[in-house]
């Protein structure tokens, strides 16, 4: 019986270092042939980091990622792992002259995989499907590939995916059935998005009934500007048993050995080809006959919950922007308040104490316990508090410009902001904005006040989850027999921006549950104003909602950019004009 | 012989007002109809305005579309032009639930154009060909139409595309050929780009002759957001002689009259189609015989020259995002330099002086003349100057913050920036930032310093071409026999942001002439060093150049809206990571 055992990497790359990602690629080559496996497959675009965006349109930077391949094909060889098989995601130029049935150019960039072996690139598969929704823009990236790539290997035939590719009828699906493949070898890019991943099992599970081949998901791990990559690799066999399934939010080697099958994929009648009788790629099979190597046991990392999800997904996002970026430490506003509480607690746990600087700034509208609080969250931390109250700051501007109303408001958020960007001109500091999605959606922030920051960890978490996942990560130190770190006092007060006597929240934006679930459908789900209303909101607080929402437009245009999370982020996922006047209106379609 | 008297409505949407804009149709449908026209063709998606972005996915917006288009096609009837047949452009939802050869439905949101005629949308056409590239995401937004419209009216054929359609082999133009279309009638929503209107009008006689057919484009005109739209329609004959053509920057309703043709398209012989007996939509023959109707005299606006191009664009642009999005003043910095002066006197030339306020907010550092070229502005413009001082301000933060270097440089940009924001709120008006597009690129502003602001008018605009757009509108002022709106020292003085003792740009950038040669072709055109260096740049010119302008990413992210004017501005055009560890260098490809 002949095994495959293939080995997936599921490594964390960096957009555009391309030595440095060929570096953890040769780690992970080096990981894979110590477990003597056959096969090594790496993520989509693992070489050059994804996405790259418009230097995927950039010739020189196309040329950059070809050589490196080439490269890093001969290093691998060097470093004696040259009968290791290795998938490796690049991006290429496709130099086909020709065009499509409508006149569009086949040349042009392309998502592919390379076919390492002893030395050389010796095939290469283009993605064939490019997504193109979402915070998707392949369309924009990419031509797309037309030809499959299925090679064999120790008598087995494996078919090349990448991506968007699984997620689709056509394309290496069904050229795996077409060509009897045993295994779907799947590169992935996948961003991370609450609930996702119940979704992949299911789809990997669907896809090894439909082609009849095992499939291998190899997904990255690590944050790149908005997105987090969570990992999750997977392995199913052809009758969709799950073998192998790797961590979430972290890097790791993950195992399989498969054996031919001969399961008949699941409408195998009706695949209208030949055989061919031969591949073009056949590679020799490897030296470790299966009964030299050690047994495999089946890794089954269990899921995180959701709360401890999307804490890693937070966490991971916020430390690979500030380690990535070269930063060595995040300073941030603390106003007592639960964003920036549990934001410092955040940080903390991605970068460690000694990495993050507080600022407490009161004026004379900051209660007793604003200052109070700030000072128990450094307590409970570890991080570095300073006080620098602004009251004299505030009167030089006030003796000039005599505000009053929002404008007298907005003044304090904006001292503060630049006292934060003051101090990390001087000391190197990232500047990190604490606000929610909640306050995103409906523009309750001062745009170069509170809103100033190069990142925005909490940016599409919503108000009412920040509290829920403050008080899950409270509880879990409690369970591990250790004070939480977010001060209790932060967690229950009522919020307050504390910029005008006797301020709350309350007065100027409805409660928080209500907030949350209307900006719920009508954000990430695109319901209309009217529908909100059929399914039961109030019209008024819809029309108030809605009206605010579809104002603060600009304000987002320029808030940092901040952890992805949920269906629809703002950014990336949700792009409107800011010169807009269609208001959504509870009678407007009626 | 049939004469067929066509409209094109060059008009002025806003997106999402849809009743404003039905309006704008009906007014222009009288127009037409006062003019004797058969047949009147407006913009693309001139209901909706264009680009409508991620509205066009929401299912309460396509059906609001829907209903406005069809309550437009009654009101234009009940006004008394039920007879006059017109082409508007909509957002509609295609209701197929076919699936195209790879399994992508054929269902979802369409960019169309309805034929409206006595009453009812009698036919639609849904764009063919979607534009993917640049500023466009058409392949996000819409799925493609796969039909041809062809209808008769007076005899004659008229093939209906949009925009893209034109600029593509296929689809409508072969669409012209295979009809015998005696008419292309083109709906567009094409922005404004430095020569673009040169290659529209070689664009349209190349179709007209590959189609045998004339062809009528109607563009719009108006600013949304980051682009301009710049009018130009214009009608070529079968032969490609140019019939008529409308101004640049302005609405206006273009006439002309085609009879029917017998002209053989360039390569005729190659069509594989028999020509169909009868059309499914056959309009009767308008109640204007050619004989009672006032003839045309020919209308060919002559072509603005590059530099009243430019300034024109830059001017609606400004106007239209201030206008649009109801803001009555605009309120900016004016430093004594090239940039703000620029920018005060284009706010003059598209608001009137009256809405255009000043601030000079001179500081230890300033130059006597910085206040002096301020008032000198003011006096020219006839805008409203004030002088708010900001020592008191500085020495307020400063004995908070000891500040120096950097530090103490960026803190007095952000003071000036913190006294337009709380102007601003106190007083409501738009507040412009006056950043260049060399200094956007290399990053020599400061975030939330003098970067704040609602719009930038002048971001797409190198510094070299501010100095040459403002003695362009000196010069003009002089053929005028007035003086010219800026004052000669902050054209001629040399660059300073003034914000430590005798600094100079040229401290800390290259020469602009040198540095605007390397950025157009390292941002326009995406040249990599090695190329660069190739093409004769010096080499630590070009290293340093491309190192500051990568390093300056995060600052474009947060940078407010602006015209485009160039072949690639920041933001819609070119769109890179932050996270983003590749650097060109003048020896990564060698």
């Amino acid at each position: 019986m002949n095994v495959l055992r293939i080995a997936l990497g599921q490594v964390n790359p960096t957009v555009g270092d391309l030595a440095g990602n060929a570096r953890l690629i040769r780690q992970a080559a080096a990981d894979a042939a110590a477990g003597q496996a056959d096969l090594l497959i790496l993520p989509e675009m693992v070489l050059t980091g994804y996405p790259v965006e418009d230097l995927s349109l950039r010739p020189s930077f196309q040329q950059a990622s070809r050589l490196a391949m080439s490269a890093l094909a001969r290093d691998l060889a060097d470093d004696g792992f040259g009968d290791l098989a290795c998938l490796v995601g690049y991006l290429d130029h496709s130099d086909d002259d020709g065009a499509d049935a409508v006149g569009r150019p086949r040349g042009g960039p392309v998502n592919s995989a390379a076919l390492v072996h002893r030395g050389a690139v010796v095939a290469r598969y283009d993605k064939h499907f490019l997504p193109n929704y979402g915070v998707f823009d392949e369309a924009r990236y990419f031509v797309p590939g037309e030809a499959p790539l299925v090679f064999e290997m120790n008598g087995q035939r494996v078919c090349v995916a990448i991506c968007e590719d699984l997620w689709r009828q056509g394309g290496p699906v069904q050229w795996a059935r077409e060509f009897d493949a045993d295994l779907l070898a799947v590169l992935n890019a996948s961003p991370y998005e609450r609930m996702k991943d119940d979704r992949r099992l299911e789809l990997c599970v669907e896809q090894a009934q439909a082609s009849g081949s095992a499939v291998a998901y190899t997904n990255m791990t690590g944050g790149q500007d908005e997105l987090v990559f969570d990992g999750d690799s997977l392995v199913v066999d052809a009758a969709g048993q799950l073998l192998q399934r790797a961590c979430q939010f972290d890097s790791q080697i993950l195992f399989a050995d498969l054996t031919a099958t001969s399961v008949t994929p699941s409408s195998r009648d009706d695949v209208p080809v030949s055989l061919p009788a031969s591949l073009p790629v056949s590679l020799p099979a490897s030296n470790t006959s299966a009964r030299e190597r050690q047994p495999l046991t089946p890794t089954n990392t269990p899921r995180l919950d959701d709360s401890a999800e999307l804490y890693a997904a937070l966490r991971l996002g916020l430390a690979d922007y500030v380690n990535k970026n070269g930063f060595t430490s995040v300073l941030l506003g603390l106003s007592g308040g639960i964003d920036s509480a549990f934001v410092g607690a955040l940080a903390v746990d991605a970068l460690g104490a000694d990495r993050v600087f507080g600022v407490a700034m009161p004026s004379r509208y900051s209660s007793t316990h604003s200052v109070q609080d700030a000072h128990d969250l450094a307590e409970r931390t570890g991080l570095t508090l300073r006080e620098v109250p602004i009251g004299p700051m505030f009167d030089a501007f006030q003796s000039s410009l005599h505000l009053t109303g929002l404008a007298e408001e907005n003044l304090q958020a904006r001292i503060r902001g630049m006292v934060l960007m003051s101090l990390s001109n001087a000391e190197g500091h990232l500047v990190l904005a604490t606000g929610n999605k909640s306050e995103l959606s409906v523009g309750y922030s001062t745009i170069y006040g509170d809103a100033v920051g190069g990142f925005a960890p909490i940016k599409d978490v919503p108000k009412t989850l920040v509290w829920d996942l403050a008080r899950w990560r409270n509880e879990q130190a409690g369970s591990a027999g250790s004070a939480g770190p977010i001060p209790p006092r932060s967690i229950t007060k009522e919020p307050s921006a504390e910029l005008g006597p006797d301020q709350k929240d309350s007065d100027s934006l409805p409660d928080y549950h209500d907030l949350d679930s209307v900006l719920e459908a009508y954000v990430d789900e695109d319901t209309g104003a009217s529908e909100l209303v059929s399914a039961g909101f109030d019209a008024a607080l819809v029309e108030r909602i809605v009206r605010l929402t579809d104002g603060a437009e600009y304000k987002r245009r320029q808030y940092p950019p901040g952890t992805k999370i949920g269906v629809r982020a703002f950014g990336r996922d949700r792009r409107l004009p800011i010169t807009n006047r269609w208001r959504e209106r509870p009678d407007s379609n009626s």
